[in-house]
């Protein structure tokens, strides 16, 4: 089941040396979801060839213009695509606001129903609960309000061991082993976890941090997830910017992935000022070894974690 | 002195075949002007090399998303360059309307002012008045109020002739044969326009036509213009279509061009449904030789007509 993130837009501000505005989509079965919608958008989606029809959920995490300026048109192009599915749509206070002018100064009457809901800045939520994934919030420490975004996979059943002979087993016994409770007869366990099972895969997670100041408040909410994607505007050498204009250096990402025991950070949110971005990769690196950089059009699969044990 | 038109975005509706929405710059001499702002309109001005700083003026024709939705993305970028200089917007009312919900929402105060007039889209005017150029307004067929845009170089002075010998004249003298008045001394004419001058270069004159239906009553106002861009987003076998939508073929488009006398047509605001536009340019040529596609990245030029005479 794949689980995968491609980056559309790994700058911040404003587009700069190829590079454009944030907006990520995360691949997970046949579900796409959108997080953030620089201006562009669109055109990244096209470009890189993403089932935009699969698309039901988006979410914006603040508004500044370059992560939500897109947003309208995508909204307009879905509706020339002859859309009807619902959309549902994520994002700060104002947001409906701005879409509904645009709407009604267009003239536009959309041919499918967008749900929007308002994201409590304060406060984490769950926001999405399906049956793949919650994706809940994450407060970020920004100059206007901000969240992050944790998407989080359903927990999994437990794997039936091979080479067993289950014949004997029932349907409804089957499905006990698979919840993760032994199966008994006459009181006494006859089919044991450990004999007949392996323990379910690891529920793989993605969390999206950006925009923030360092802040290690948030580090509960991200513990040991597989992927990390924390803004990394800055090189260190600028935290006093950083702080001021709420931003974090890519030195700043890497301790809090290190803190928070993650797998993987992705850098990204870079600064118009930094055409090669190698040096804020080996700032990172020099405290958090495995991390990358947003590269636009890149795909990151999150593997399942069999837990060393064969499947 | 250049007067150079350069397509940023040929495509309606949403972007499609690697074409961008409706955008277009008018460079005459110093002066940058910007016609319409589609989405990524930022990227395509970048990606051309459009000298943005010397921009002032920006028109909308109408609040379609594909004219506008690039504008408030622009506004943000100029004012991270730092811009100071005053900018003037020509547009529909309700365009300051949704540029102040997104200033007041992404809680930005621009460093420079912006000076918004509203386009009246029944009544042509007068809009822009410099020593260059006049700009005047084209009230447009849409669905929404909508208007074109005529841009169009102030008259020059009559030239000198080589060869003469103009050193008996006065300072004042020649000013007045620059002006078009022969040079009288003692009640009789000494210094004939005939014999000391050349008549003045014609002004040059630009029409951007966008979104309309064929509509002959756009005539008057474009006569004899050196370049007309007019929207051709069908071909004419969609003509029933195209006045459903408000909008023209490529056929129409020849016939303005051939009823008004324009010396070269551009055809641009393509449906998505071609690809490929030479259905679109053959059709045009069949009424009107000197039809041309859009091509974004294009530049056009506009000679001077030195009117079959040397300077």
């Amino acid at each position: 089941m794949s689980f995968e993130l491609t980056i559309l837009g790994s700058n911040s501000a404003a587009p700069a040396h190829s590079r454009h505005q944030s907006a990520q989509v995360l691949r997970l079965e046949n579900l796409i979801f959108l997080i953030d919608c620089g201006e562009g958008t669109q055109m990244q989606i096209s470009r890189y060839r993403v089932k935009i029809s699969r698309l039901k959920h988006i979410f914006i995490s603040h508004l500044h213009g370059d992560h939500y300026l897109g947003l309208v048109g995508l909204l307009s192009t879905l509706n020339l695509r002859n859309r009807k599915e619902d959309l549902f749509v994520f994002g700060p206070s104002g947001l409906d606001d701005i879409i509904t002018m645009h709407l009604k100064y267009t003239e536009t009457v959309l041919g499918y129903k967008v749900h929007f809901t308002v994201l409590d800045p304060e406060n984490p939520e769950i926001i999405v609960d399906n049956d793949l994934l919650v994706v809940s919030t994450i407060p970020m420490d920004h100059r206007i309000p901000c969240t992050g975004f944790l998407f989080k996979e359903k927990p999994r059943k437990y794997r039936l061991k091979k080479g067993n002979d289950l014949s004997k087993l029932s349907f409804d016994e089957i499905n006990t082993l698979k919840s993760g409770v032994p199966v008994q007869r006459d009181n006494q366990v006859k089919y044991s976890l450990e004999d007949y099972t392996l323990p379910p895969l690891k529920p793989r997670a993605y969390a999206y941090c950006s925009d923030t100041r360092y802040n290690e408040s948030i580090i509960p909410y991200i513990e040991s997830v597989d992927l990390l994607y924390h803004e990394s505007t800055f090189l260190s050498d600028q935290e006093e910017r950083a702080f001021e204009t709420f931003h974090s250096s890519a030195r700043q990402a890497a301790n809090i992935a290190l803190k928070a025991n993650v797998s993987k950070l992705i850098l990204g949110h870079f600064s118009i000022r930094y055409k090669n971005l190698e040096p804020l990769l080996s700032e990172a690196r020099e405290v958090f070894a495995n991390s990358y950089l947003a590269i636009e059009g890149q795909k990151i699969n999150i593997e399942l974690d069999n837990y060393g044990q064969e499947a």
